[in-house]
């Protein structure tokens, strides 16, 4: 499958292009600067080739990526993200949108969740991109340890949507990646409750001094 | 430790109960009705008895029960919670108040987490008893497994309170629990994003036919 990973430099976008590609799918790199795109995808392309041959990465502009992607993840910073879209929407146009995007700030000694006013990252994703089809995912999963080529994990992954055959592409996305378990988590308004997660995480790592935490429902 | 569970004739009330006093804490059971609360005991000290003797559990009056008490449990359900407890402002003043409550309700398909406007039942809780030492946890532990005195889990526990030392009180008897793990969440404003788990959990069990989900972080 074609998957762009759209400001897919850094964080959480190293990990999915990494684990991703593995899998046999087609990595496009988005990124403002297609220099910096290019470069990510050599990263990549290095870290992978003790594993497998051939892994597929190409970098491009944001623009590019989304018109070749089949399905795009929204790996942009959460204060840049809704933005960055604006600019995109007929190039995502029915296309399959992951938003792993958590607002979260600090106040005071802890980080809180923040969402827009429409309740969820994901929402306000989708009511910006009216044509795409949005599906929440990955906002729990921790960037540095997914992105780790040796790391093995056991996390879940809820997964929410309201257009089911898109939930279904990318639940099975996630079944594909060793270590991880797609839990459907309902429509996208479930979304906030997954990503006021991340910031809980945040503050558990802090407090109880623990690393690479995520999630795990049982 | 004297330890009220305030409305804890059912649900996790049950539960609390029931661990706690084979702990060797003393139970006592508040209710708006007397009888109810004492004939609660008598099917509590009927469940535990075959595993240890001289169970202590007492029936009374929720302000009978926050007198007594050093710790109370708000274990009420959270439609009722907060007009109950301003009547017991004087009868909590002074003590640790512990918070399970999730305000939540069904909207259309899925369930999701209605927030008072102080963000959190919590901080809610905490505004109505200024003078008590407002401690939430145990929100996402589900009710009918943790009254089962056979089973068996394995949960994580978030604590939230702005009194570090009420919080290390409740932590310490999260700990006590075998199967919980007590995890320092920071201040009470967190407690948002631990009560919004419990409604993703319900979502997650309805869509997933999962039963008695509750949370790990790892």
């Amino acid at each position: 499958m074609k998957i762009a990973l759209l400001g897919g430099t850094g964080d959480i976008g190293a990990g999915l292009a990494i684990r991703l590609a593995l899998l046999g799918h087609e990595i496009i790199v988005g990124s403002r600067k297609v220099e910096k795109a290019k470069s990510k995808c050599d990263e990549y392309a290095e870290i992978v080739k003790s594993r497998k041959e051939n892994c597929k990465f190409c970098g491009m502009s944001n623009e590019d990526a989304a018109d070749e992607a089949e399905v795009a993840f929204l790996t942009i910073p959460w204060k840049y993200v809704f933005s960055t879209i604006e600019g995109l929407k007929e190039h995502l146009k029915g296309k399959i949108v992951v938003s792993p995007v958590v607002p979260m700030d600090k106040v005071g000694k802890c980080f809180l969740y923040v969402p827009p006013e429409t309740g969820s990252a994901a929402e306000q994703v989708a009511d910006i991109l009216k044509d795409s089809r949005v599906v929440a995912a990955f906002q729990t999963v921790p960037a540095a340890k997914f992105s780790d080529i040796n790391a093995t994990f056991d996390w879940d992954v809820p997964v929410c949507s309201d257009d089911d055959e898109a939930k279904k592409v990318v639940m099975d996305l996630v079944n594909q990646i060793e270590g991880l378990r797609a839990l459907d988590a309902g429509p996208l308004s479930v979304s906030r409750m997954v990503e006021s997660i991340t910031p809980l995480l945040v503050n558990l790592m802090i407090r109880n001094k623990m690393k690479n935490l995520s999630v795990k429902f049982s």
